[in-house]
């Protein structure tokens, strides 16, 4: 890493010359050294069919560098041309409802059309060819928020893809059958031709069909990711990436597989700062010792003609720069440059208004850029440490919980909030993906895998047979590959690697069940897996409702290490508390290090450089907090030592302090 | 009846022949002793169309029969296979909203499509030629919950057959534009094939068309249920049933009148069994002195992949178990015995899990057979004592509900809600029909009908001319048979036989609309009528809002008995404090002598037989109960004396108590 | 004005010739002078196509003027009969979810289908021809309530209609692509058949697409409306209107432009009175110096099958009534006068039941009669000042928002909101359309126009100049005519005439913006314009959240008068005070004089005549109040001298009160 990048995204193509001139001089002004630009411009590119003009692009991308801001070239596919769409609804994507969608907006054409395909490889050769070695190219981006608006397209395409995957994926219908239980309402299917998409229908559809369309359909994503990806690596050494999100219908970690670096959007708010940390934990680990991009964050409020978030409070967007930075960020980029002048996004906030000047988060941007400058000397040579505990996330978890929501549950929701008790128990922490390795982890979470892989039961339990501590759940392990239930045991090839007995699984009412653990009674919720309660291993007890007297947590020695199963989700304040009670006993169990006693609302992303670690601390709730110095330090920013103890920072403040190796 | 039925439904199909074994071996050992099979196995029993095997079926029932278990057997018409839908979009299930359904779920096929009714014909041939004589062979059940993921079909061929029906209905397209009044709107219509189902119009439909579709949809399904039990009659003398409910888009009424014998699913929870007794004390008189069956019910909770509902409580399904069987029932069977391991119901409680061990509510289900077993003496030899008190129930009622919901009316609430006020009471109560016949009842109560058919004005007059005293309304009798107002009188027929004056009809705004009656203030609310005050009739006057110093409740003398008629819903607390007076008021005067003190949350279930009255005590809330006995009494199942007095129920306790004759 | 009319809307078509002479009589009773016919009544003026029968109608208006009974003819274009539906999909409306609506309810034809506009245009030349000289013909009503089911039609008639449109108005397709910004996500079209109509895309639709569809629809109705007029007049002088309303998908300026007289449909509640005045006070200025008529509102409740309103007090009718009169309304008109028997609306409230008795609400019906004869000579001498306070109403403003809700804003719900500000200070006030004159005026309100017409911007201006006071804003100002935002300055050409500086605009979250002005702390809301603080023209600034210290209050001196921004919107009861304050400083500030200290829940409308001022006061939330007299008057009700000082009105009441001239 060379430098920080603080960005914007760009769209010179909507404006004229004398804007364009003037935006660079305000950029400069602005601090801005990298921008992104191209992404919604394919009807700019080639207005008609086949009559390309990239020559504009290049102009920018020249003229950019001339003032040392560096471009991220997108590719425009993610909004198809009218020539491309008008008159071909068989192009266009088809919503669950089996509506076809029409031309307008984004997204609206099916990613899988064979027709979309060629355009779209076309298109990005031409835009590869022409600006792929250009002076100042920073890198690239695929498309724009691959399923940001849509999900599974209903399409005759995809259809007959469907039934192409099917059968690739199964062989034979009779394996489909069996592995679906296609026979439970007579659904058995005599040939892949027959299989449906998961459209309309009188109740639910079968859940292995509907998980394995969501399947289906990430894979394509990616393929067309690997597609697009390879037509660049013919014309360019720039580095690819994709604007993702843990909200979209993607499987990151398949899409990420095969593009060099990570990037993501977020536009959480202050009082969801958590689901902004989570994105630093999780996509710091997908490309690891590759710095993160964040390549799209509101200035100050995101907003379209339907609605709009509040606007940051001063001090905010400052804070979270810093902590991207420290959390191996290289870029903090905005959403948007100049506001849009049209078109349903043109109440966005933006760094220049439409008219040319500051917008109302401005002076947050020139704070971010003073803050930027003080931290890259310390950011740049240093590197984010690896935590010592792991949460995995996984996009096909998600999959999971949308076929099968139970009560309206969440996959995201549900893995911040377990995740926000790291955070406030001051441990750092990684969130990994499910193919990630597990190489100097202590501590492991794997919760909400409604599925779980074998390869993932293989590798973590040979992480505890090392000596580290697993804790399984919950809502783990009860499905198949397929989405059905085991039929050896409740939670299949876990419950064997867990030495536990799962006698029976059912919803937990938290109004009624409640059980004990680490010293707290609290209710018990969710879906819920109930086991023996072996008086060597049960720690956590049923006590109240169906299934009194038997287990909910269970420990099992496994090697030098430990399983411990967590069969049902505390609730509540109490659950809070047991459910950190239980993070914290095996944390320091597991010899955890990383930890600091920082106040709630504060973080510390510890660093590592030539000159020993460093602390960057910042402030995200606005009220300030503190720390303990476990011994003297410096403090970098000061430039003054800080003896151990006690430290403050003050509000949205950051501090950054270095223990110097002895 | 020979026995009292502990039973599951069953689904050997899905699995091998060792499970089978299993699980046979394991019904034994609960008590299991009747199962349900077959009902969504098509695919299983024609894989291809034409090819039938019900060999597999008729071995199942043999092997079941050799261990002293019975079998219910299913047609599977719930469930079309995929030969049979594949490609023939004309074939399927089309809803409101014009969407054609797909297949997969269940119900997605038209059950008036030519093709289906022949393949169901067929099929259902194929299965009572095989297993109609078999032994152990307790019954037969029709396809599956009629109508319950779909109300009334869109398709193409209904439209013909609507118009065929509209023709018999109304012999002349002149007679129903005068019926409907469709020159309201200008809707008048030439011949009936311009006649259109209900389907997207910018504001509402007109109410006939709306009702009598319904009626259409409803009558097309009791027909189809005709036609399969006649196939069935040609191979089998075990008896038909089907299992319905009160929330299904049927006429239960007509649609038992061609079947044996009552049976219905329930999944109410213990919050709601009001609801759970209502379905006794209504299936027990639709086949009057003929046992019904609960066919299906939780052994502890309701799931699927989208929602679930909460377990049981530790000792409520024994009490379910035992009112029901008090009330009349033969059956209490589970849905279902082994877990679905696939589908999107597996995440449903069953009695065994999909790995074949004791599901959460087994050991209630233990408690179950215990309680089978204590009770099956007395429920041998003895019978339910008709009641003195009628409360009609009509799905009819609740078709024009449906079309004219007022302010989201709901019809089975409603009618569960008054009902309920019997319960809490000590009334005993029968639920009955509108063609019911209302020999031995003394007081009778037609709520919520808002037509009322002339046979049953007829019949409840002469109920009244005999000595009964028969309560009419709220909500009755404003509409005629085609879903219009009338223009004689504001009740039509109803009217002119209750002698009362209508003066008009409005909604009452229980803010703001208040009347006396019984002692008690009390809001009134919904759509009222609005009597003229005579002095000697006037029960009840309206004190505030419009209509104040008019009457809502009226008596009038008819022959030995009464009829009174309640024009408005008292509402809110002081509106059930009126309501129970009005009940209690007119029982004492009708000389009700079924009834006890018993305590809220316990219920007295009276039955007769050889040696005298005896009384089936259960606790349905958890917290236990009392009741006097009003001389002293023999516990059956203590086999001790009981002195007259105050007797204790323990919490989800029964006591069945014997009052020798003399 | 010859006479008040106190009215109902009529269906003899639907009743026998023995109920028509029934229903004459009971009018005479009830002191009905007009009724209003033939609106839905199609099929029985031409059961087939071509066979055209209006007799049955002129025979019912010669009766009806033999009894002194006047009649506004209607024509019955809002309920095509079934000839002309069936089997024609394509003459049909389709909804926003490509929805084709089928035969049945109203409003189910696209009012653009040629053949649909050649058969209105026929029946409504019979129509014409024959009644258009008939004695007692008081008017004609065009068709019933415009676009109040359905809004923007999406079928392919609208589609080829909306291409002509777009290609007059834009010229070229390069012209329209810059004006909506249409290359902002590659929407650029090359051709204007490639225009999409505003239906299903994955996410939004462009602002300029969505507004200009609304706006084509608009025009279109008007464009009917004015096809229809033109066809009447070949045949009759009776004045033309429509029962329009302010919730419907018309521009009501545009539409009566062409029409005679005003007239609107209200069914507001006594809760709601306030947008029943805000009726009043528009409807009298859309055709000034002629009465408006009240077409249809409810005798006591409004119904459908579906759902209902709570009945009217007894005394508010009344209220009403002499509200509208006062208010210069020459015609209070109910809807019903007998209950319909049949169809969707069966259950609404009417003068008489479909049995021909009085309804709940006929006794009031008979006080409204009398206060009809005790104020038609005040009302006959005198007419209604024009107000000194004026407030823009636009229904292209609601067409604006619709496209742009914000977070679910409604622009009646804002622009009512901010009107009933005046009701409560007492201050008379006119509600008048963006084209209006403004002679006569002092002070001039703005609110909600998101874009404000260049010539409203000049006419305005120049108000200011010569000694107006203008108060632009919340919300206005924002956009361009084609709904995109100004790249010239935030505010476009409203900033340049005010004389402020816009810094930036930004959505004000109320939790956390605050601001002072008047003398109050208040919350800020809304997308808000800020503007720079200059210290002699900031009258409010902000005191919390971003954009602290800036202003949202400014007023600047424009020639012998002043321009004030109001930049956002006072929220809460702080906020309340705020614009109270603000609304009186600036109506003492512009000499307004028309101001009283009426109580809240109490009115008071003035007039003018010969003999002086005059002030009609009612109360109309039923609790009664007071006002002070500033001199001595005369009631001309009690016909007695009321000293100056305190006036009591009772509830309900209304008093008439004449300042005599000296």
């Amino acid at each position: 890493m060379k430098k920080l990048y603080h960005g914007a995204c760009f769209y010179p193509e909507l404006w004229n010359e004398a804007v364009l001139e003037e935006d660079i001089k305000k950029m400069k002004e602005a601090g801005i050294n990298v921008v992104r630009i191209g992404e919604f411009a394919w009807s700019k590119m080639e207005p008609e069919e086949g009559k390309y003009d990239i020559g504009f692009f290049v102009d920018v991308i020249r003229k950019l560098a001339s003032h040392q801001i560096e471009t991220v070239m997108c590719t425009p596919t993610a909004t198809p041309p009218v020539w491309l769409t008008h008159g071909h609804p068989e192009r266009m994507y088809v919503n669950e409802r089996g509506e076809t969608m029409g031309h307008g907006s984004r997204q609206h054409v099916c990613t899988n059309h064979p027709y979309f395909r060629e355009r779209a490889r076309l298109i990005t050769e031409q835009i590869a060819q022409k600006t792929g070695r250009l002076p100042g190219l920073a890198g690239w981006q695929l498309d724009n928020e691959f399923k940001c608006h849509v999900s599974e397209c209903m399409c005759q395409t995809c259809k007959t893809l469907w039934h192409k995957w099917l059968r690739e994926k199964y062989q034979s219908i009779d394996r489909l059958n069996e592995a679906w239980g296609a026979d439970v309402w007579s659904e058995t299917y005599q040939r892949f031709e027959q299989i449906p998409q998961p459209g309309a229908t009188p109740f639910l559809h079968n859940s292995s069909l509907r998980t394995m369309y969501q399947q289906f359909s990430m894979e394509k994503i990616a393929e067309f990711a690997r597609e697009q990806a390879a037509v660049i690596r013919g014309y360019s050494d720039a580095p690819i990436t994709h604007n993702s999100s843990v909200m979209f219908g993607v499987n990151n970690e398949e899409l990420f597989s095969d593009l060099d670096f990570a990037s993501f959007d977020t536009y959480a708010s202050k009082e969801n700062s958590a689901a902004f940390l989570f994105n630093c934990d999780l996509w710091r680990n997908i490309k690891k010792g590759r710095p993160f991009w964040i390549m799209e964050t509101s200035p100050s409020y995101s907003a379209s003609i339907e609605s709009y978030a509040a606007p940051h409070e001063d001090g905010y967007l400052k804070a979270e720069a810093v902590s991207s930075y420290a959390l191996g960020g290289a870029a903090f980029c905005y959403w948007l440059w100049r506001q849009q002048r049209a078109g349903s996004e043109q109440p966005h906030g933006s760094v220049l208004s439409a008219w040319g000047e500051p917008d109302v988060g401005y002076a947050n941007v020139l704070e971010v850029e003073r803050a930027r400058k003080e931290v890259e000397p310390v950011m740049l040579s240093t590197v984010p440490v690896q935590a010592e505990a792991a949460v995995v996330y996984s996009d096909r978890a998600k999959a999971f919980l949308k076929t099968e929501p139970h009560r309206g549950l969440n996959y995201r929701s549900l893995i911040t909030g377990f995740y926000e008790r790291f955070v406030s128990l001051g441990i750092h922490r990684d969130v990994i993906f499910e193919g990630s390795a597990l190489d100097g982890y202590k501590l492991l979470f794997t919760p909400f895998l409604h599925y779980m892989p074998q390869e993932l039961i293989e590798k973590a339990s040979a992480f505890a047979e090392n000596g580290g501590i697993w804790v399984a759940g919950p809502l783990t392990g009860g499905r198949t590959k397929h989405h059905t239930i085991h039929t050896d045991c409740g939670l299949g090839p876990l419950e064997t690697c867990a030495g536990v007995k799962t006698l029976y699984t059912f919803p937990m009412d938290e109004r009624r069940a409640a059980g004990s653990a680490f010293g707290v009674k609290a209710p018990l919720s969710l879906w819920s897996a109930v086991f023996e309660a072996r008086p060597s291993e049960a720690l956590g007890i049923i006590e109240q409702g169906p299934a009194s007297g038997k287990a909910f947590i269970t420990e099992h020695k496994q090697g030098k290490g430990k399983i411990v199963m967590l069969g049902s989700m505390p609730a509540g304040e109490a659950g809070d508390v047991m459910l950190k009670r239980l993070i914290s006993h095996y944390a320091e169990e597991a010899g955890i290090t990383m930890k600091t006693d920082v106040t709630p609302g504060t973080i510390v992303a510890p660093r590592t450089g030539p000159d020993g670690i460093v602390w960057v601390m910042i402030n995200m709730d606005g009220k300030g907090g503190e720390v303990t110095l476990h011994k003297d330090a410096v403090d970098l920013i000061a430039n003054k030592r800080e003896a151990a103890g006690r430290l403050t920072i003050g509000p949205y403040q950051y501090r950054i302090i270095l223990f110097p190796d002895m």
